[in-house]
């Protein structure tokens, strides 16, 4: 039996061992849920970086750019971290670089994996799929908030961990934690997350939609997979 | 309002300013366990040390030696991990030295916090009475195994989060995973840590007995308190 494992921070990743297994990066608000959404929508391509320099110089090659910083689009830059900002007409066939907060981070840090994508809630049944396909020993990364854990992420680690729990085994006592809060709490996601100090804080930035929009299961069925140093469509 | 935070394993202690603040380690399987079954059984004091080399020194200068790597007794040592080694008639008056792969580390990197306790189930109302009593911003801090998350010291963190919930609010979003999954399985602890495979390995070292008792709320009223290197019963 495969096992499943939760990375509950990038700041304990050095503790996992990701060659040779497939690794799940998320950040449900927002940076996953937006990658998921681009690709969803046409988007060929996402470079994610950990710069807002990068970020401007892959603009200047004609690549889309959008940046986060702490909750908020960055000057400068085409689009911030909304999924909306990715469902226009205009965007089919674009090209994309990204730089957030904590979710390009968690990509950039778990390179080393066999096969890496980027989940969410919007695409969780299709990456449950993938991940049964693929048939590796499995690494949940989430990406949490500045090295600390965050619920949403952590909810969407033990969806997976849920969903798979017949067919992969935990690995360590992380999936099973995670396993237990999404088990309980699954049905008032939304009214769990507004307790977080960091979801009130979104709220002020005015973003209840996107929040909302990012806890709604299976919207898409694409599934965003790293290829060198892009994030394209699910073709195994 | 004094705040509550939970820090789930010490390998992300850098994320938190222990000074100024009470901290509470908290090592369910075994250390804070025995560590509060010693102080409560008439142990005078207790040093919590790093290595085996420490703790035989400081067995040469006549304190009990209690050893344990990977679950199990060191050899050359008086003690194990087993909080029922510190029951016996003996054991009153007894200094201990004490080193154990988790627990010892995790006072050892938080000494710069204002007050510090060794928290376990077996005290578990004592120290939510001495939080309360203290009234300063608190952190529990979980042993956890090897860097990793645990769900047993996750639990214990969640319990004091849970009776404290009207008190101290939360300070990010590990007291409100912790608290969740306290809440969803505080009747069945150790059903639900049978699943964990820590301790399933602690099973085959026929340990059930220990963990059955590291289990049980508020067996004892006294509180070890560190006062420079040594934990000593609670004088505040």
């Amino acid at each position: 039996m495969k096992t499943i494992d939760v990375c509950l921070s990038p700041d304990l990743l050095h503790l996992y061992d990701v060659r040779g297994k497939m690794v799940v990066v998320v950040d449900i608000l927002r940076a996953t849920s937006c990658m998921c959404t681009a690709i969803a929508h046409g988007v060929t391509e996402i470079i994610p970086v950990a710069t807002l320099e990068e970020c401007a110089e892959l603009g200047k090659q004609g690549y889309v750019t959008a940046a986060e910083r702490d909750g908020k689009k960055a000057d400068g830059f085409d689009l911030g971290n909304s999924p909306f900002s990715y469902m226009t007409p205009e965007m089919k066939g674009k090209k994309v670089a990204v730089t957030t907060t904590n979710g390009t981070y968690a990509i950039t840090k778990s390179k080393e994996a066999e096969v890496l994508v980027a989940g969410s809630f919007l695409n969780l049944t299709a990456v449950c799929e993938m991940i049964h396909q693929v048939n590796l020993d499995t690494i949940v990364l989430c990406a949490g908030w500045k090295g600390k854990v965050n619920l949403e992420d952590s909810l969407y680690a033990g969806a997976i961990c849920h969903k798979l729990k017949n067919f992969l085994a935990p690995a360590c006592d992380a999936p099973l934690m995670a396993k237990s809060m999404y088990e309980t709490e699954k049905n008032n996601m939304l009214g769990f997350l507004q307790q977080s100090s960091h979801v009130k804080r979104l709220h002020n930035l005015d973003v209840i939609k996107d929040i909302e929009f990012c806890l709604t299961p299976d919207q898409f069925t694409e599934v965003p997979v790293l290829k060198g140093n892009k994030l394209i469509s699910n073709t195994l």
